[in-house]
């Protein structure tokens, strides 16, 4: 990485942070010049408008989030070991960010905005959605979980379950809300008939 | 009514409206007189600050929904066929806002914003979250959900199937969405061990 590159890439690590406060729609320029103490024009130069700002701060966040999340779970044996990796690297997403998940804010923030902030946004959140629901049918090929399992069922579940926890630890400041989601993430598998893989 | 109270009820309306679309904290008294065609001073007359509109959105928000969900499901039976109703009208309160519930919006935007908006939030979240708890204890007094149901741990995934449904329906716009939203809660009664009553 040159010079250059570098300090884009620190300045999108201190975007997606303040993202994951102010919200991806309070994230200006201005308001990261602030923050960063650089000059307006400074950061113009490497994001032009605020659109490509917050496009730029999703791309940084969906490469963080594989870097954090996918990346250590591909590394676990596929089905039910991978699954489980990734719900507790997904756990450890959310807490990393002073906001919490950036998509989470996102999300809520912008369904009803449509531009191409949004579309990025909403193409992101599918490739996450698919991934897990992927998760879920190598978890059936396996044999780790039962033949009948709705795989987008499950993804949807599991999002409502991180939903829930998102909203009643970082709103609520509820101490057990983590706990329940670990519960709930355990109660969707048993529904599933989950068998844990036997050590071969 | 009076006159006064009326012309306010008709603006509390209409900004509940537009939060559910612009978000809480995008809900300012410019705004919305924009929106009415009204001038910012007559505003400034019903709601002095933008924080107090907010509150006052919200608590206009708490006010329709207690009507269109709370009121109608307690003329319900005790027990499950209360929780039935209270989660079908959940559904359809969240379908009669143009941008889906109000609070949903609000939520993930105020969980990084101390103040009075979020104080009073939260205070509205935590009513709603125990009355779930309380009705679904109600059932388990009426034999219909098995004893050992933990109702704090079936509100937050409740919550979750909610928070899940909004954000595949209104940010993906999977038509598919509502409908495994039903499968969810059935499937949390089931793991509830819940028994429909009788008629008696």
């Amino acid at each position: 990485m040159g010079k250059g590159e570098t300090t884009r890439q620190a300045i999108l690590d201190r975007a997606m942070t303040l993202a994951s406060q102010v919200g991806l729609t309070g994230l200006t320029i201005g308001r990261l010049a602030e923050d960063l103490e650089l000059s307006k024009s400074g950061l113009f130069g490497h994001f032009q408008s605020k659109e490509a700002l917050q496009i730029q701060v999703l791309e940084h966040a969906a490469e963080t989030f594989v870097e954090q999340v996918v990346r250590p779970a591909l590394a676990e044996p596929r089905g039910l070991p991978r699954l489980r990796a990734l719900v507790e690297r997904w756990l450890a997403w959310d807490s990393s960010l002073p906001g919490g998940c950036v998509f989470v804010a996102a999300a809520a923030e912008l369904d009803d905005r449509p531009g191409s902030v949004r579309l990025r946004l909403v193409e992101l959140q599918r490739q996450w959605i698919d991934f897990i629901a992927t998760s879920v049918r190598r978890a059936i090929d396996e044999g780790h979980v039962a033949r009948e399992t709705d795989a987008v069922q499950f993804a949807q579940d599991l999002y409502g379950i991180m939903l829930a926890w998102h909203h009643h630890s970082r709103l609520l400041g509820d101490p057990v809300a983590e706990q329940r989601a670990r519960r709930a993430f355990e109660a969707l598998l048993v529904a599933a008939a989950a068998r844990e893989a036997l050590p071969s």
